[in-house]
């Protein structure tokens, strides 16, 4: 993997490069769908590329319990096994265990678990969670981290950086395929000092990129941004900076402007299943009643297909009668939004009006200026 | 519209022709797949197109019941709503109402029923059903029709019969719009001597088209195939004979062999998001545990796009993850099967080896001869 900054903007940290996989290169920041199971719900892979998708996430935890790691290696690794055939981004499948398994008990060298498809009992350590991930074949994979959640007290955040430092050294360890790039989580939650330290330890070891991980699990906002904006400038200015779990409009365009280069979230496509979509002009829930009879596309100023060629009238009547097309249809849209969003924040970088466009977007999407710093 | 038959089989009563409506031509014997709620489930328009769907059917009931006919003749029609630019055929309403609505009461002016959606209590007339129709914009539509079931009674059918024809009368009468081609039913259940006679009557008052109803509603399959092969023939030469809710491959094929042009059905739709796909050998149940593994395609023989790009594992293992790209790839893929069958057919046709084309389809397909006539 190569990383390169392109160009940095004037007034802020935010930065635009290139990063280069073994399955083509990603013009940062770049925003990845996430493809929990081995698909984007309701996309298939030649209309991610369609509406602007480089990089696709796919969650360990999930494709580790069904259908097995082992089974995607032997159909020859997740590109080929889910048809996508551009960079994919796999993360250590811990987030997953700590917030979704029935049952979860964590010691030092790792964690036990219980499926929460069959409650089965399983266990993931640093060097089995790379090993699932060199089965799966990412071009980009995580190491294993404890990520408490924002509720966690000063000795449980303690603990979980110290193990997960600890745990980052097995995973560098047990790392060897040398098309896959291994990155670093950042822990600490919302405490500056102890963020730095574990930032210093992960340097330390050092790391093809760095992530920054344990954020917007519950924590205010303001608390979130002041950890994205004195932690990101100090990561490496040369390797990846990657926010997890992390892609509203507002964060995404706030993490940028401290020099982060990848987000991935389930908010766009979620949000879509429920009938709600992105516009120029901010959320709009066509599920609702008012676009019965609205001949308008989603967004009168979007040239998506979708945008293109349906109204919101005939959306909301799928999605009242159930149709599948809906989730289609509104997922289609927002991932086109996210990217087209991001392709404009890149835009502006270049330009050196990053925070020009930010204030622009911001007014126009949420109707209010960003957060002061 | 207008229709020519370009070939007739040596063998058979088979032909091959073409379909010239307002929004395109369609080359016959074709099949239409059903857009229950405005959408072909899991399909997209520009989908449809690329699997080789000519035409697609909806259903008046389901639309005027939601969104209402009047929400789509406003947005601007059927075709604009739905965003389908080719040829729409719209079934009159009647036969879901008779087998979907919480309540049905038939006279001889109409029907009245109540919603299986909200219980609300509406009425169907022959005329009222044409209107509905206009409303919706379609290029083809078809007369109120009574649709007995498989076990009705001499007098019951006689009866069905008899309103059936009055009601074409109306609808005839009700019909206006020259951009629209009326089609009438054919009813009598399975008693050839009151079908020749419903047949005379339908083309008495005459139709662009006519079609055969009241069939595959329960009664045997030799019984249909019976009607088929001696009605079929007695209908006239210069009109579109269309077989109403038939589509599973043995009955369209001997269906082509008596002489019909078009035919409809939810099957290759509905076993799709079930798991069950059509392939050149036979039925195949990718869903089931055998093919957790499989790297094959669905049909190895098939160059649509989901068997150009993924395996039976993965298709599997998406249906058993229940995510909704798995219905769109089985759907997909089912119609392509069924278009590419009635290609084949069509082309058999115009080499006068239908017969030939059809044992070797059966043999390969249900692994016997087809039944003898």
């Amino acid at each position: 993997m190569m990383f390169t900054v392109k160009h940095t903007d004037g007034d802020s940290q935010a930065r635009t490069g290139r990063l280069y996989t073994p399955h083509g290169a990603v013009d940062t920041p770049v925003f990845m769908p996430v493809g929990t199971r081995a698909s984007v719900k309701a996309m298939a892979p030649h209309q991610l590329l369609e509406c602007g998708t480089q990089i696709v996430l796919a969650n360990t935890y999930h494709l580790f319990l069904r259908p097995g790691d082992e089974l995607i290696s032997q159909i020859g690794g997740l590109h080929r096994f889910m048809g996508w055939d551009g960079p994919i981004l796999t993360d250590s499948g811990g987030f997953q265990v700590f917030s979704l398994a029935d049952f979860c008990r964590v010691d030092d060298e790792g964690v036990t678990f219980r499926s929460h498809i069959d409650g089965s009992e399983h266990r993931l350590t640093p060097s089995r969670a790379v090993k699932i991930q060199q089965n799966l074949g990412a071009d980009i994979i995580m190491c294993l981290d404890e990520c408490p959640d924002a509720g966690a007290d000063g000795h449980s955040l303690r603990k979980a950086v110290e193990r997960t430092t600890d745990w980052a050294r097995e995973c560098a360890q047990a790392h060897h395929r040398d098309d896959q790039a291994l990155f670093g989580i950042v822990q600490g939650g919302t405490d500056l000092q102890l963020r730095r330290r574990h930032l210093e330890q992960m340097m330390e070891i050092g790391f093809e990129g760095y992530a920054l991980g344990g954020l917007s699990v519950g924590e205010p906002k303001h608390r979130m941004y002041r950890v994205i904006r004195k932690i990101t400038p100090l990561m490496p200015a040369d390797a990846p900076r990657y926010l997890m779990g992390v892609g509203t409009p507002d964060a995404v365009i706030e993490a940028i402007a401290a020099g982060v280069d990848m987000f991935d979230c389930v908010h766009a496509t979620r949000i879509a299943r429920h009938g709600r979509v992105m516009t120029s002009g901010g959320p709009l829930t066509v599920r609702n009643a008012p676009y019965a009879d609205d001949p308008r596309p989603l967004d009168e100023e979007c040239c998506c297909r979708v945008c293109r060629q349906f109204s919101r009238a005939y959306i909301r009547h799928l999605i009242k009668s159930d149709e599948l097309l809906a989730y289609h249809l509104t997922t289609y849209h927002n991932l086109w939004f996210m990217h087209r969003m991001m392709a404009a924040a890149r835009q502006a970088i270049l330009r050196g009006e990053f925070d020009r466009w930010r204030r622009i977007f911001y007014r126009r999407y949420y109707g209010e200026d960003p957060p002061a710093d």
